[in-house]
């Protein structure tokens, strides 16, 4: 991809609508997507080359990285983020490629040390960030420590320093009734770090006592930024990204997109596409809600969700991306609630597309598409061809 | 597959209309395909397993090559075809597996060395050969030179002799304004052929001196014929390939098919077929006009050139091959006047297909074939197994 793929003043905008796949009501039969009034969705889809995406394959049901990874073109089962770097990107940090990032959680131990509450009841956001800022207190030769409030009982803790390493296994049990375990190296070249850790967590229960319900820390996912070949090295874009949450920008940055000024709600989210529109060649745009939705098991808000959108669609249509892409990270189906592993509807309109019979944009309509069933590390290879940006293979 | 092939007297035809898949026109909304009077094709499409393939993979755009290759069962990124053997393929030059080839040009240096031109004014065919002639007297130790003309500016260098390497940079900057590179070896091994290569520039240098505009050659894709496995020793088949153009002849003969006199019409081919339907159980047919009317962008000659075919097809389907397949090597869409990555229409018609519900041989007719979208490299297996020519695989 990289030896064929060449810069050319041609636009493409990456639409993902978070977890839009859904299934049919029991009553109506109908999906969240066939329930949508959705007129400027399903003329897209007209104009469209239709198909349904396997975020990772079948039967997996992806989280939000390996969803959106895949939709720009890595493959997600090689590019595995680990639990404490998600937590970091959550929180707009950017982590140096050393850094060692972990996750989290406040909870209740006993008088022997016995866990009796993995999250310390669900603490008060306010007192996580002032139990974070005396834990940052915490100084140990050979590493710098930050400890960071998310929400709740939950926190990042990075480590940053010469020769350190993430073959940690996690202190969390996963489970009450029995004590955190010491922090275990996993190969000889961590025997460092994990000394490193387990003397952060001695002092944290120091520090911690008679504070209970959150007199304990317990730390998982150790992990490091992948180190992952950038979006403009492999296809020579300029990339962009608008998202209103903290970690899918996060995940933007990682592979190296420009993350631009947002707003709430998606009118807000174009309105930033129009007024950046001339600086990139390259736009993801990300839209929330039909997943916030899915997973509330609200199966009439995410049918509005989708409405929301459909409405909002005319102010980036008028901008004619040379190529426009419509799809979802994963399925989150409102009877479930849940992420699911159910393929998704996906569209490409450009001049270029070769238009298949498909005059709606939903799970059973997008069966009938020109691209079929298909994985969705191909799109960004589809995208780049679209556009006219990428040269013949071979001779 | 080498394991499971079988030999058996059924016939397998593979016809391969180049460039065949379009893009829809913009007054009809019809794909050259579907505007095409086409009635033997969609007659065969009835009794057919349809679908369409990706020659590489989606997005990508095919050479003839890589797009070729993957027809006749090879993973064409594994076997990517150098420019330079392309070149020699082209006119109908036999390498044997240690011959060095390079693209080379006829170009124009001024004074100082410096490109003006990297075509040389796009040089008379005669005047090319004469110079080729020239450049042949060069003698070098330790390689013995060919110099062979093409058409206008290009020709083909081949170096013969022990322990040379293709592992060489191009000389040519693909650029005006700059002098030819000297080439380098990208390998150790590569340093004899490297000075071998540099010796013959210089002394070509010299005797090109005052023919301006051709007083300076440029050199790239340095490579050799790829170890590329028969299709005899995999399939256990007698090939036989039908081809106007040199270059499809010689690819043919690359993977270890007998090229038949043909003639320069598809009803002269197909008289070779019938001539020659004994002697061999595999046939490539080969139907280049399709392509070269695309790429002249001339949509109404595109669909005259598959009317052209369609009319001789009685002639082949009298011969009734136990196994038909008819398909293209990629899309070369009018609209577009160039190859593209748009998937190809196939059929595969037999006595032990499954015919589908596709009654028209056309891009979105068969986007619901039995095969649906496929990779080019399982068409191989699929036209043994309907000839009855393939084991049973395991227990």
């Amino acid at each position: 991809m990289k030896k064929i793929s060449r810069t050319s003043p041609s636009k493409i905008v990456l639409l993902i609508i978070d977890g839009v796949g859904g299934l049919p009501h029991p009553k109506s039969g109908k999906t969240e997507m066939e329930s949508a009034r959705k007129p400027n969705l399903n003329r897209i889809a007209k104009d469209s080359l239709c198909g349904l995406i396997d975020p990772v394959s079948p039967g997996i049901t992806p989280g939000s990285a390996p969803g959106h990874l895949a939709i720009f073109g890595y493959d997600p089962v090689q590019y595995n983020i680990g639990r404490g770097v998600m937590e970091a990107l959550g929180i707009d940090l950017e982590l140096k490629p050393d850094d060692i990032a972990a996750r989290g959680n406040f909870c209740t131990v006993d008088d022997r040390g016995i866990i009796t509450d993995r999250r310390a009841g669900r603490l008060a956001t306010d007192k996580n960030t002032k139990l974070c800022r005396l834990l940052s207190n915490i100084a140990i030769d050979e590493a710098e420590i930050s400890v960071l409030p998310v929400k709740e009982h939950r926190f990042v803790l990075i480590l940053r320093g010469k020769a350190l390493s993430s073959e940690l296994a996690d202190s969390d049990p996963q489970q009450v009734g029995l004590a955190p375990k010491k922090i275990k190296a996993l190969s000889p070249q961590a025997q460092k770090t994990a000394r490193i850790v387990n003397e952060f967590v001695s002092q944290a229960k120091s520090l911690l006592q008679g504070k209970a319900p959150a007199n304990m820390v317990l730390l998982r996912g150790f992990s490091r930024r992948p180190d992952i070949p950038l979006i403009s090295e492999i296809y020579k874009l300029k990339p962009a990204a608008i998202a209103t949450y903290p970690m899918y920008r996060g995940l933007a940055r990682l592979v190296g997109m420009q993350v631009l000024p947002g707003g709430d709600s998606i009118t807000e989210q174009l309105d930033s596409l129009r007024r950046y529109y001339a600086d990139y060649d390259f736009f993801f745009v990300h839209f929330k809600s039909a997943d916030t939705r899915g997973e509330d098991g609200d199966f009439r808000a995410k049918v509005q969700a989708i409405e929301e959108l459909d409405n909002a669609l005319p102010s980036l249509l008028s901008l004619e991306p040379e190529v426009l892409i419509i799809t979802g990270d994963h399925s989150t189906p409102a009877t479930l609630a849940m992420h699911s592993w159910h393929p998704v509807p996906f569209m490409l309109k450009s001049k270029w597309c070769r238009p298949d019979n498909v005059a709606e944009f939903s799970e059973r309509a997008c069966l009938a598409g020109g691209m079929g069933r298909f994985p969705a590390t191909e799109i960004m290879p589809l995208a780049m061809a679209n556009a006219l940006k990428l040269d013949k293979f071979g001779a």
